[in-house]
This record gives C-alpha cells, structure tokens and sequence, in this order.
C-alpha cells in the first residue's frame, strides 16, 4: 500500500466560509419560545410587538402640585379652595368643581374639569386652600394618554435584540413574557486520545483537552446555547455514538480533530463515509477544514491545534453565528501593520495580534498550538493569500476576537 | 402649616456622580469565589494564574510526518526503515534508533533521537520503509516544551476579564477551575402605590411597574448579580421591611420613586430620617436624587418616572459598575447634533438620541414618563448646564444606552 498524498486543491475561505453560512442560514427560522419578561434580556424578538394599552394609561399629572383650570389662575396671586387631595395610585376618581384646586401628586389622575397642573414651587397652601403664584396655560404639566404610544401601535419589531430600554417599554404595557427565537443550541464534540480532562494527571503523551471548554466559551459568548461538551477518543464507534448524541439534540455540531492527513483521523473518517465533505482550505492556521450533513443537522469540522480551532470558529462559524443571534456584526477596521511578516503563497493568514496607538502589532508565537500566546491577543490580523512578504507599514484588515 | 418649598440649589450632575462613585468603589474589593471553568466566560480574574506547568508540556510534532535525525535525509531521496508509528496519546515511549523512521501524528510526541519531522506529503512509504524526498533542518517541525509558555510563568494576570481565549489558555494547563471577584449583587426596589405587577388588571389611576424589570436588565447588562426585584408601597413599614430584606443581602441597593416633592415621599421620608441625603440634581430627567448608607450598603434612590430611571442609572451608575465588572468602558464619542434643541438653563440635559449617517437625531418625545420613545433611542446625548439654545450642527457629547 502506498501512501504518497496526492496535493488536494486547497479550497479559498471566503468559498468555504459561504458553504458554511449556506448550511446554518435555515436557522434564522428556528422556533419561537416565549420567555418571561426577566430573562429576555439579549434575546431576539420573534414577532412584532403591538402595544396592547395606551401609555400614558390614563390623564395625569408631570408633577406634584395643583390641578386647576387654567383660567382660573390667569391672574395671580389666584386663591382658591382645595377640595382634595389625589395621590399617585388613588383609585377614588374626583372630579375638579369650577374654580376649586385638587392636590396632585405626579404619576396621579388629573381630575376631569382641571386642564393644568400648577407645579407645587409655585403655590403655597395652608391645606384649606391654595395660593397660586404663577399663571399657566391649557394642558401644562398635563401628560394626555396614548401621547408616548397608542394602544395597537407597534411597540418593537420582529427581529429587535431585546436591549434595557426594549424591556422597559414592554414592560410599561403590562406585558409579563416576550416571543422570542430559540437560541441557536450547539453541540462541541471533541476527539483525540491524547486529550485529557481538567483534573486528572498526564501520562506521557497526553495533554489537556481545552478545545472543548474554549468552543463553548466562544459559542456562548456569541448568543449560542451550548446543549452538551463531549469528548470521543479516536475509535471509530465512540465517535459514532458520541456524534449522534449531539446531533440528536443540537441545531448544530462543532467538532475539533480528526480532519487531517494522519493515519487516525476518526472525524474525517467516519463523516466523509456520510458524504461529508473534508480538505484543505487555503488558510493558516486552521487548514483542514470539514463539513457534513448529518441528520439534517450542520456538522462543522475544526482541525485540533487549539489555536486552528479557535482561528477557524471565528473566521467560520462567528459572524454568521451572531446574525442568528442578533447581535452587532463585529467592526472590522483597516489599520498598518507594524511589523513585517512572510506569508506561504496561496495561503490567507490569520495572525494574532494586538491593538497599538498607531496601529496593530503581532503578539509573539504565531503557530497554531501556541494557545497560551493567543491569550495576549486582542485581534485577528488577515494577510491576504497572495501576499508574500507583508514590509511594516502596510494597512490590513483587522477584526476583534 | 405652610407648605411653601423653598428652591434647595441643586447639585452638579458630576458632584453627584462622585459622591456615588465613592460609595460603590470599595466594592472593588469585594470577595474572591472559585467557579469551575465553563462558568469562567465574561467573569474577573481575582488573581494572576501561573502556569502549572509547561506548554507544550512534551516534545511533539507538529505534522503528520516522520520523525527522523536530519543528517539521514540530508541527501534525498533517501528511504529509511521503518520503525513503528506514535498516534497522538500514545503513552509508550519509543526510542529512535540512528537511521531509521518513525511515523508520527501531529501533536504526538518526537522520540528521542530524532531531531525534525518530514511532513507526510513529502514522502512515500510502502509501510516497511519510508522514503523522504525533501531535506529538513534539525528542529523543523518540531515543538519543544514551554515555547508557548513555561511552567510558573504569568498565563493571565489579576483583572483579566475572561474571553475565551483566555479560557483556552487556562484550560490547556489543565486548571478545571478559576478564582474570580465576585459579581456585584444588588436588590432592585420600587416604590409606588399606583404600580402594579404584569398579568393584574389596571384600576383607574393604577400603571404596571417597569422599573423594576428594567433596572434588572440594566444591571445583569452590566455585570451585575441581581439578586432580588421587589416592590414596596408609599407605607414607611413596608418601605422599611422591604429595605431591610434588601440591604441584608445586596451590595448595592437601587430604589426608584418617592424622592421628589409630593406629599408621599416614602424613599426620601425613610430614608432621610436615617442619614440619607436627598435633593435635586441640576439635571433632566431625573432631578430629585438620593443616595443613603444603610448598614453599611449604599442606597442609590432614582426618581420613579421611567425615563428618569433608566437615565439615572446611565448617568450615575453604569459607568462604575462596567469598571467593577471589568467590562470595557462605555465609548464617549463628539457628534454634531442634527436637531436644534432648547435646554433649561442650569440644568444639564441627557436627551435620547439615535445615530445618523453624519451625526446624531433626537428621537421624538422626551418627556420623563415617554419609555416607548426612549425604546427608539440608541444613545443618550449630553447638553451641557449651561446651554439653553443649541443650534443644529452643534457638537455633542454622545454615549450609548
């Protein structure tokens, strides 16, 4: 048996990205749920809310004073008798005789036949009756209902990422629960034998499995719902079983490993067996790339190195995922970069970097296990494919992690 | 009785500020807990983290390839025996012996006596032997121990707000948990007879009670631990027992309603009565303020009206609580505003805006109780006290809501 490798044509990322986002764009249209209205912070409205009551409710009162009519104090000092008293949450209704003034506090009922609110700084009273020193017109201080919104009208729309001040309209109509859209629910499957869990020792060999907590930190950080963390070692039926557990209750799967030229390359094995597509894709890091359809359900292949994983979540699997989910679409900005890089011909390269006060620089240890360098970056920094030699100075496109 | 009010001078909105910023910010120092690392995501490291150990923790190889001395394929093609094959977890050590080949899969460790790995795609093997058809340097492919970084070097230090990067970092060390500050924990308090919950029927003069949500949500936005949302009637014992239950168990307590001028004013009446200072602050919305100690937990007490709510929660403590939180501070940006707007004088005025291609518009109605219209708004912007007419093209100071 020879295993000489044939060179596979390295697909572009824009081309891969696109098949990607073809495969997870039909979750724009996932289910609907409803949540109450303390836990839809961050989510995405699922239909268009319609106010069911004016706001105001009711007539009332933008300050503490008198509710009069305003002819009646046209010249002032006016005296006038002061027939009651209405406090924000009576539900007694008083009405303003000719001439007379009624207490009022804000947020309370203006009485019909008064027609404007004389704030308290400008009166005084003995609480028989009150003295008002400044004259006032026709509906000053007098909030009318339906003014902010009209009973029917649309309060927020479909599609709205549900921000405090969303709530807070929403919750001034009474409204006790939201429509919402599910959260997209991911699955990370990880493999590799030499990867262990946190907490146990190291046998020569072996390292700590980090890809696993790091995709669901990244997946829940961009508005996705992480429904299981799960490890298969490279066995073929492990990871059968373990990939049908996911899919079973997942929108869609990540996995990392296993998508290599090795000779144990259990993810590429087994999915492209179910007409899964693998091969390289013209990046570094990150190059081996898969992607399969398993059950209906999108199963996303990230190379094991954790920086290759972590490169690929976000140049693959991020800014579509934050559509789904609503969230702002991450700035991408066009700064120099101030160091000089090579780059491998016909590879588009992802290099870590960090922000500068006139540009972005790299972060030193740019290959694709050095994990613990990509915690100081900040940004990716994206060198074209056909770029060679990068001299210092030169403006690329940047984009935050 | 009189009742006339003298005119107390009102406070700068910045004095204000200062003073609650006072009183918030040796929450800085609040307690360290330990929570296992899927819950690590968005959280403040408490402490710098060294490394346990070195990554990578063992020689390995960073191809699928061979491993060989590269003295033995300085001239190719040069074919090799082959010796075995080391997956990645293989925890048997093999020696290579002067001469010869072993296959190795990335991330697998290099055996002692070889000293670089041909890459799998620049060989032939028929499974006894190898053949290399390109020369490698010693040290070419291969990943020595602690490169990434060493054993009890700094891996993320103290004040770190956790992204996953980080959290890939720390988890590769193998650390299954992560000292973080505690969050915040602050009770939400309303007041006000005519508030009522989501789901009851409205009385006439009766409103449904969204500050207590939305203050919630403004504060889990945050970064903040909400840990309780009550609401209190205008009685003094309520009141109190209400604020009992929330000082017992919160860092901070925020209360909305009764601090202004009416005759049932239950925040400002309690709360005064035990040292608290409550006056007006030389701002709109949200003048009357009041800030209290009360066993030793500030109370911030924020006008009821909605909008003058959240504005004061935008104006005096959502700056802070990011700083608390680690979250990155809000961005403060310079902007012609596009409307001509009249101010009183004296008071500085935060008006909800929403960004223009060319700078920033005033949504429409920005009276104090019009919470739909600030649902509208994206950012609030800032007219100095002094300003009275600001004509259109006037530069801003604008920050997000």
């Amino acid at each position: 048996m020879s295993s000489r490798h044939a060179l596979i044509p390295a697909r572009p990322v824009d081309d891969h990205r696109r098949r990607i986002e073809d495969a997870l764009r039909p979750l724009s249209g996932r289910a609907v749920e409803t949540v109450p209205m303390d836990r839809a912070l961050g989510r995405l409205l699922a239909a268009d809310v319609d106010a069911p009551l004016d706001l105001p409710v009711f007539r009332n009162s933008a300050m503490d004073g008198y509710a009069v009519r305003a002819d009646t104090v046209a010249i002032v000092p006016a005296t006038l008798p002061l027939i009651g008293v209405v406090a924000a949450g009576n539900t007694e209704q008083l009405t303003l005789p000719p001439g007379a003034a009624v207490k009022v506090m804000t947020g309370a009922p203006v009485p019909p036949g008064a027609d404007c609110v004389v704030p308290v700084e400008h009166t005084e009273s003995d609480g028989v009756t009150v003295t008002v020193r400044t004259s006032r017109a026709t509906g000053d201080f007098v909030r009318e209902p339906g003014t902010d919104v009209r009973a029917g009208a649309l309060l927020a729309s479909a599609g709205t990422l549900l921000r405090p001040r969303h709530i807070a309209a929403l919750a001034a109509v009474g409204l006790g629960e939201l429509p919402v859209r599910r959260r997209v629910r991911a699955a990370v499957l990880t493999t590799g034998d030499e990867l262990r869990p946190a907490g146990t020792d190291l046998l020569p060999g072996q390292i700590y499995n980090s890809n696993g907590i790091a995709l669901a930190a990244a997946l829940a950080d961009n508005g996705v719902e992480v429904v299981s963390v799960a490890h298969s070692t490279d066995e073929h039926a492990e990871f059968r079983a373990r990939l049908a557990e996911a899919v079973a209750h997942a929108d869609v799967v990540f996995t990392s490993g296993g998508v290599s030229m090795g000779d144990f390359e259990v993810v590429k094995e087994v999915l492209a067996a179910q007409g899964g597509e693998f091969g390289p894709v013209a990046m570094q890091p990150g190059g081996p790339q898969g992607l399969s359809v398993v059950d209906g359900v999108p199963v996303l292949s990230f190379p094991g190195n954790p920086v290759s994983t972590m490169v690929s979540f976000e140049v693959f699997a991020r800014p579509l995922l934050r559509e789904l989910a609503g969230l702002p679409a991450l700035p991408i900005s066009q700064l120099p970069l101030l160091d000089s890089v090579r780059s491998p011909a016909g590879k588009r390269q992802f290099l870590r970097g960090k922000l500068a006060a006139d540009g972005v620089t790299l972060v030193s240890g740019q290959g694709s296990h050095l994990i613990a360098a990509m915690a100081h970056a900040e940004v990716l920094v994206d060198i074209p494919a056909a770029a060679t030699e990068v001299p210092a100075g030169t403006v690329v496109e940047v984009r935050p992690l």
